[in-house]
């Protein structure tokens, strides 16, 4: 029996999680789902207690909070509330494994308390590597804890050097489907609205990280998490556009050997291979069908169209802190489009001024890195509001 | 220090291990080239030894023996003729690796020998499979010796496998060129000529394999071969069209996920893994470059226009003696139709006529392999002969 707590359940990758859960349950893995988490959504959160049967609960938002406590629950479980909830949740030692879902900064504390009380991670939360990927390795090294990644990309990796020596990787190559963007001319990405930009040809997922795959900016950070979890140098990361989806990503060897993995577009088979790693469980998710594909195509990504993977590349050279002002900065810039309040080309504008104004810190410490998260988030609501 | 035999060393494959001894040698993975062996190629096995400095040379031809044994080299060794040469260095305990690139039916018997002396077996001849792959894995599993493939496509299947669990793997995908006639309507297969059927567009081959990449017979062989290789039920193998021979093989799990090996066509990249399995060395063999690529491509095999295969997959449903009469009877079409004796469509008549008149035998023993690889040989000679 695998134990497991899964935060953020009721966002895309938390109901993909227990579509996974109940298809490993019903192929002799038992995993038992002990404790959930959700930002707001109390009516999906009730129903999936109801389903999974939790030791506790834990929402977020105080009025959702309130309106759970309220509902007549046949499951008995614990409800909490709140950063609170999930630090209390987080000291239990009845689970091994936290997949972690949320979106965001708000990722970051759960990471570190997960590895503080040695537990598991299923690493969705791509943000906790980006802008604590140096503090979060200190702090493997000298933990039982393993960080398992979920995102496509990096479990495709995972998948590739499976049983090769790693220190003879010589290249990781990142596959991006290009986002919606890919063919608009650069002079058109000014009047992008947000319709357009959550509309991603490939992959359905929460609106923040679909801003950030229009803009690339989550490839970019895909680049700092697979250099965090594969030790690899960033320079040996190159970006591939491939618009299919198809091949995951890859990986090259010192002998000219590249191994891919491939898979229908779907997050069930990284979510997982998470859970069941190094062991794979059938499953009855969609296959390939290599007949009906026809082809599969390749590009090389358009760094000045897409200026936030250029601004990834620039702070992974800079290093230290850098990766939380880039962070920062894009969650706030991402929030502001979403809202109607800038423009799609203001967000690489303003993560810019951002990181100019920046003074780089080495090492940052934790208390660090929420202080530097919070100016920059700062920093680039005020300029816009400025701006406008 | 690797010790090995090459046998076969002036043919294609042969050449490319050599290529591939000399960049392990530069890059701290010394192999030391014990024996070679040829067909009668003197003047290349004289060079050869030269470089390599052998204990003893085999060369098949007696007329060549002659010539080699005459020529005044510097580096002395023993100069033996034929099989008896062959079976004399099988004895020698001073190697453990033989590089079997011998051609067709010939390279069984030094197959056999391998296993019998306990020496592992980097297998280019996919011959050695089709004909004998049972007596070949009972032998293998009271022996020391490992089978390791050499074919590109059962290399990337290894390399795909490793650190997996074998019993999770649920389909092996076996890419295929689709060779020179790909795009020829069914109807103009009567007219192809050998230097037609020798313009191969991908790789560089001998002839025999040419050949039979141009019937599909060779793909045909492969699935035979994997079947062996990696224990896998012949339905769960399927071939697929990739006319950029880019995608060398491909593995589908349980799970769902699928991982590729890929690389440009060339034969050093499986040769060398062949050697250094299951590590990796560094090489300076061609990359692909995948900005460049653009694209792979993927269609269903058309098993009406391309009967060797479908003659293949008839085979391994039959089982038992089928294949060396598949293998003999192809041989030896194959033989007539490079001299210009019959056409290419009468490959795949001769053969099925020889497979009609075959009484099936069940667990073939070495003995009735042979007389049934003459008998089919014979048999399709004769036929040939009354046919014209």
């Amino acid at each position: 029996m695998k134990n497991i707590a899964v935060l953020g359940s009721t966002g895309s990758i938390g109901k993909n999680t227990l579509e996974v859960v109940r298809n490993l349950n019903r192929n002799s893995f038992p995993v038992s789902v002990k404790y959930i988490s959700a930002n707001s959504n109390s009516e999906l959160l009730a129903a999936q207690i109801e389903e999974f049967k939790p030791e506790a609960a834990v929402i977020f938002d105080p009025e959702s909070f309130n309106r759970l406590k309220n509902r007549s629950l046949n499951h008995k479980c614990e409800i909490l509330c709140g950063q609170a909830g999930i630090n209390e949740i987080a000291r239990r030692d009845d689970f091994e494994l936290v997949v972690n879902a949320l979106v965001g900064f708000s990722g970051l504390i759960p990471t570190i308390e997960a590895i503080k009380n040695g537990k598991d991670i299923a690493l969705a939360n791509k943000e906790s590597l980006v802008v604590a990927g140096e503090l979060i390795y200190s702090m493997l090294a000298a933990s039982n804890s393993h960080l398992l990644p979920v995102d496509s990309e990096h479990s495709a990796i995972l998948q590739c050097v499976q049983g090769e020596p790693l220190k003879k990787i010589t290249k990781l190559i990142l596959t991006a489907s290009g986002g919606p963007f890919r063919e608009l001319p650069a002079g058109d990405m000014i009047n992008v609205t947000v319709a357009d930009a959550l509309n991603h040809p490939n992959w359905k997922m929460g609106n923040k990280i679909t801003i950030d795959s229009a803009t690339l900016m989550n490839k970019g950070f895909e680049i700092i998490e697979a250099k965090w979890l594969f030790s690899i140098e960033a320079e040996n990361i190159e970006v591939l556009i491939h618009p299919q989806s198809i091949i995951h990503s890859m990986v090259e060897f010192s002998d000219g050997s590249v191994k891919a993995q491939l898979g229908v577009p779907d997050m069930k088979v990284p979510i997982q291979y998470a859970i069941t790693y190094p062991g794979r469980i059938e499953s009855d998710f969609p296959r390939i069908d290599f007949k009906s594909l026809k082809k599969l195509t390749f590009e090389e990504p358009d760094l000045e169209k897409f200026e936030c993977l250029k601004l990834a590349y620039d702070v992974i050279n800079s290093g230290g802190s850098y990766p939380i002002v880039l962070n920062g900065a894009n969650e706030a810039a991402v929030d502001l489009f979403l809202n109607g309040k800038i423009k799609f080309t203001d967000i690489p504008a303003l993560i810019k001024s951002a990181m100019d104004k920046h003074q780089n810190h080495t090492k940052p410490t934790l208390e660090s890195i929420v202080e530097i998260d919070s100016w920059s988030r700062k920093y680039v609501k005020e300029t816009a509001l400025q701006e406008v």
